[in-house]
């Protein structure tokens, strides 16, 4: 099924269109201003992911305008990558708190998502990646996923690809996703339809790497309208890296077992499991994981039982093998070598 | 009074002792065990500083040995940089918190505080160092402070400088101290003594560097028994750092207000007379302040609520001006260039 791989989407240069897009958000300035009001909220916080950041101080000044002067807007500088990363230090502090870039994990009074989606057209990307599909006489199956960011134009992606003689399999996932054919980084139920090709319509390869590690049986074709760029995803490199860490981990004596303090990424029920049959294995919390805050523990092997794409993407940066909890079991010898799958997230908090 | 000046600790090797001893420290095993015991807790939180994390699967295991099985003890991975700065997500999920190599910031019934006293002798160190002080014939008066790490030999400290033929000056302080004598990064109440020379006792220059910069009147003589070395305080770099970052930030005309989200450095009300009166001023919420973090707010100079050590120790390492409180209001114009002075923390929290 991966003949046709084409090794990472930048190196796809063939398929690269020459367009681009405007990039303009709406990020709902009425609807927040309107919430502002209505709750009385004295306090506001404010939370971007990464790339988004930089438009933090001009929200905080239209919000501003629109309210009473003797309300405070607060903006998170924290590393944020998702709906289950909220800043619950900012959100304490907060009347109203908005979370802008992702969608809802958890309804809740005090949070307001806003999800920005993107203007970026999707047509003419998902055209160009036609010819990495199967013909729709051969084949005429097809999964469909997308980002929040995306998610507007999804009924627009399905009845393309319905025009094109396709009959599109979607799904919601589970209740840790909002929308029909939302992907997460750590949640790729989606995709589990009656089809073995998937396109995925989104920015970037993040997601359709994670999406071709977990459904590995599946073909995942990437139009990425951002980038302007059509490939397949190719997962060989995570999954030869997961196997070199879990033969790494085959020799460790000693363990550090990571729980994340992050509200959407706890799974502590994992972490009593592993301790309690290896007194050689210590509890270790952190909210951001990284290689620094590790190294100070003299551990032969990490577990990770915050977000798995921590182990997949950053694994390489960690000093000692950092696994996933169903990795753990591998090395450990209770699972067969066989059994190895990607780590996802389920529930909310 | 300056005139005996050497520049930088380490760089004093004429006043280097050749000794080393063994750095030992009890770390009140069986203290820990009766109340983990009586408490009957279920989940022990441990918190080490950074030089101290090596040693905590070696204390768990420890623990681990003298309570019941079904008791988990996890230790927090974040950093951590003094009681100020208690692991509020561990703490929360926690019976009893462990909190090693500091003194009581605050009293509770949940956070057991283990200073981790030194056995290091302090008396050669101290004999050494007579040669950098006045003579007590000509000038008796000598103040002297110490860290939590040493302050189990203050009395002897004392009683050393006595024999010598001095009036030892000492206080403790305000609040945020624990003990006589003692001082923190960010304060440096016990050093106020009817003494123009002070005489710190402890490792490292971090502490003594903050104690010349606050009282920039007395000549701060350090005794530092962990490396073996004497010599003379200097803060003049890092004053002219700070009229330096006072200048350039000057020029700004948008600010980012540090509010940092640490439980023993919360100054919100300053945040909130920053921007009372500066439209163009942004709160930004932070646990740890990193340039990287700052990195896309895309705004001309910064101020630090939080620990002010950032701003004087890391200030060069920000891409912008990282004032503290008072420089702000010198860089713009409420307050005379005159004024500046090392910002300090009192209180609890």
């Amino acid at each position: 099924m991966h003949e046709e791989v084409i090794e990472g989407i930048e190196g796809n240069s063939e398929t690269k269109m020459e367009l681009t897009y405007e990039r303009e958000w709406d990020y709902e300035l009425d609807r927040i201003l309107e919430i502002i009001k209505k709750k009385e909220a004295k306090t506001v916080g404010l939370q971007f992911p990464e790339g988004l950041k930089r438009r933090g101080p001009k929200i905080v000044s239209d919000i501003k305008n629109g309210v009473r002067q003797d309300v405070v807007v607060a903006i998170s500088g924290q590393p944020c990558y998702g709906a289950c990363d909220i800043d619950t230090h900012l959100l304490k502090r907060s009347d109203i708190f908005i979370h802008f870039g992702h969608s809802p994990m958890k309804t809740s009074d005090k949070i307001i998502y806003v999800p920005l989606y993107s203007n970026v057209e999707v047509i003419p990307i998902m055209k160009l990646a036609l010819e990495k599909l199967e013909n729709s006489d051969v084949n005429p199956n097809i999964g469909l996923v997308t980002t929040t960011q995306h998610w507007n134009r999804f009924e627009e992606m399905k009845e393309f690809l319905e025009q094109e003689g396709y009959t599109v399999h979607t799904r919601r996932g589970d209740e840790r996703l909002t929308y029909e054919g939302q992907v997460l980084g750590c949640n790729y139920a989606s995709a589990e339809v009656d089809a073995d090709q998937v396109m995925y319509v989104g920015g970037g390869k993040f997601h359709p790497l994670g999406l071709a590690m977990v459904h590995r049986e599946k073909k995942v074709i990437i139009a990425d309208p951002v980038n302007n760029l059509v490939s397949i995803a190719d997962a060989n490199k995570f999954i030869k890296q997961r196997y070199a860490a879990i033969h790494k981990a085959m020799n460790a004596k000693t363990w550090g077992i990571v729980y994340c303090t992050k509200i959407g990424q706890g799974r502590w029920e994992l972490v009593e499991e592993i301790i309690k049959d290896n007194e050689n294995a210590y509890v270790i919390t952190l909210d951001e994981i990284t290689p620094e805050r590790l190294l100070n523990f003299k551990l032969d092997a990490f577990v990770n039982t915050g977000c798995p794409r921590i182990s997949t993407d950053d694994g390489p940066r960690f000093k000692k093998p950092m696994l996933t909890p169903q990795e753990y079991w591998i090395a450990t010898g209770r699972d067969p070598l066989e059994s190895l799958s990607f780590d996802t997230f389920h529930g909310t908090w």
